[in-house]
């Protein structure tokens, strides 16, 4: 209690250096939930959430009195398809907006780990920290949202004590102790590394558009609880064309030169706007054109799948 | 912390009007956990947790420092099959009593997400409150516990600020806010929305009997992880007629009029009644009449399953 | 608040009673993430936390105010296949070393419940405190780290009140209870029931050696999110019989008297070491010897698998 005390003095007579962060640290990986590794990220996160992070390989062994955690910890999603930076990148998205400026993002889908990637902090205009590999992660995030800043970690001061001997598990011996360091205000964001230029490495992808009278756009990720088909198309690009709830829309959804799925369906505000079992259009919960079927499943119906090869073209009847 | 001092003082003050929220804000779903959409529910329930919640679908935008959150965020599961209202049901159940009354729970199996189906939320007569759509999911909770009182949620104040475009995930603009406002204590119950007769959508469900000598019952859920059958035949009911530790039962299992199952087990206390491989009848955790195979998996081996058409009749013999 | 600072005073007082616990509750259980089970731990353990677990089964019905709960809770992993004791000790020893000192750990997979093995709380080496039935869950921790001392747990003070017709949770009703309590210094350790002699029930396990110029073991546990082959190898026993990084590996995997895999590979420091779609051996983030494929899935292409039949032999080229 007296060092939460004097860390509110201390940001009292200092209000310049305000801490930012917000005592939110969110982790995303591809690691599942099988094992021990996202526990052993949580561990030493924890240890640093309570100032005990003595790094030791082989135990951490600090012993406190009630420490009060700087920060508390929470799951964004372990279950992204192993090496899948696309899907991280768009999870990272969906999820971002929600959390409060200054949340701590650790997103760890780290397929080079070892190699010549960077490992870096991303500072949002948002107002969020993300911590990951510099491999794609940061695509959505920074086309949509955008980078404000950008650091190298220096793993010469952020990298777990005594974990210098482990070279294939950055997420815990890098990317979990800098971002519950960053969380803690144990560092400030400048204090991660050296700054770098705010690009960071984007995988391509093809922007929706209208054209002709055809609307097109590909299927970045499924809604795959329940089987509905998410697109890229923008419910503002359908507005300014024209589209209104209540029109009819027809669908072609094709991967590369093979067409999969052709239907004509209502666009409506929400699944209930037809009868079970039938297909509806409407804006999904990040206001992008979806397809599905009411109570059904429309990408296992009909083999629908995601990623750069699987396009759609929408008109307007 | 001099926020929470002000509500302690407040508190001491007008005793009369002492929260009954614990701090614990507990969430299912059928989203399941591959994607974002939990987390986003996290998010908004976070902002509103350090009080940041300015809801801009596109960005919050405030900063604290040290925010001490007024609650802390739990998992009931997330995995509820999609649409399946009844497991929800049996599932909020099951965990529901072990938390201590003030727990809000936020319960989203919504397949009628923009429909007519209400918005409410529930205070038990235990003292717990349920945030969820009234579509069914307060069918067991209201027959075995019992609902207090009922009132629905005023979307005009109980939403998350600049969501209105989005129309199908309430659980996050709609459920997850409330129930966060209300676990830390920013709205009270009465604030909710008004106040609705405390009758909720009950799914219907043939309760367990005895009659001329034979139990009845059905099988609302599996023990799944272990292919235990859980039915809904209570232990009470069991030793009001006559049934010890020890006895020997003749268990049937069926489907509509197909037979599926038919054999004879020791009642005992525990799986180690019996030897590897054998199977036993015993009370679940919820002291409801259970069969399993020690070691084994009773629901693999007979393709057994769950729901309102599976039966069974049990005999002491 | 008053509780903290007397608790805190109490503390300072008593310098020689000090509690070694830190403020974490880890659960590790085989019961999956479907029903409500874990949850119905959480909610016992968060009712210690606050201090109102009256304990009934049907209902916990105490109202307090902010309460501030004593300690956090984690999950380790709650996917342990049903009734793999081996896989609980090798994950439990995975993560624990990443926890500080003064972590409660409570291990639920408990093929036993009910029969006559010991529910046992193991104080380690290192500190941390495991609550589990002795059953072979602490077969690593015991031979890695080491036992300090084992109390059994007894259950006429420490189980759930109002618990005592339920045979079949213990996790719930005494394994939750008790981590809680012991977790939120409602008890200390020689509270937790009479002092046994540190020996632990142990799964029996070849150890892994070097003879004849070749390196052998087996395999424990599989990457499965990667595929990854785990060995029982450590890192110092290749060092101190000469390989280094960059020599070439020759490693034959056998079950029983079949071998499976034969190959020849690089030993790296991480996947990188090699292209794409070939095979690498490395240290893993337990500094064991491992084996993969560079964005592939070994285990997957080769029908490996994990467990005391499976050996591997390695030798440097």
């Amino acid at each position: 209690m007296r060092l939460v005390s004097a860390f509110i003095l201390f940001t009292i007579l200092l209000p310049g250096q305000a801490r930012s962060q917000n005592g939110a640290l969110v982790l995303q990986t591809d690691f599942g939930l099988k094992d021990g590794a996202v526990a052993a990220m949580k561990g030493v996160a924890y240890s640093v959430a309570i100032g005990s992070a003595t790094g030791s390989i082989t135990g951490l062994a600090t012993e406190t009195a009630f420490p009060t955690p700087r920060f508390q910890i929470f799951d964004l999603t372990h279950e992204i398809p192993a090496f899948n930076t696309w899907e991280a990148a768009y999870r990272l998205w969906q999820a971002i907006s929600y959390w409060p400026a200054g949340t701590v993002f650790v997103s760890v889908v780290d397929p080079g780990v070892g190699s010549d990637r960077k490992s870096v902090v991303a500072k949002t205009r948002s107002g969020h920290f993300i911590v990951t590999p510099d491999n794609g992660t940061l695509t959505m995030v920074a086309r949509v949202i955008g980078i404000d800043s950008l650091r190298q970690i220096d793993e010469k001061i952020n990298r777990l004590p005594g974990s210098a001997a482990s070279y294939t598990f950055h997420g815990r011996d890098v990317y979990a102790y800098t971002g519950a360091r960053l969380a803690g205000g144990i560092i400030r964001f400048s204090e991660v590394g050296p700054a770098l230029s705010p690009e960071v490495v984007m995988i391509p992808f093809r922007e929706a558009g209208f054209e002709a009278g055809y609307f097109h756009g590909s299927i970045p990720v499924l809604d795959e609880q329940y089987g509905n088909v998410w697109t890229n198309i923008p419910l503002s690009l359908l507005e300014e064309n024209g589209v209104r709830v209540g029109d009819r829309l027809e669908l072609q959804v094709s991967k590369g030169s093979q067409i999969l799925y052709r239907g004509v369906m209502i666009f409506g505000n929400t699944f209930s706007a037809v009868r079970e079992g039938e297909p509806v259009a409407y804006a999904n919960s990040l206001l992008n054109l979806s397809f599905g079927i009411n109570m059904g499943n429309l990408a296992e119906r009909y083999k629908l799948s995601s990623g750069p090869e699987w396009q759609v073209r929408v008109r307007k009847l």
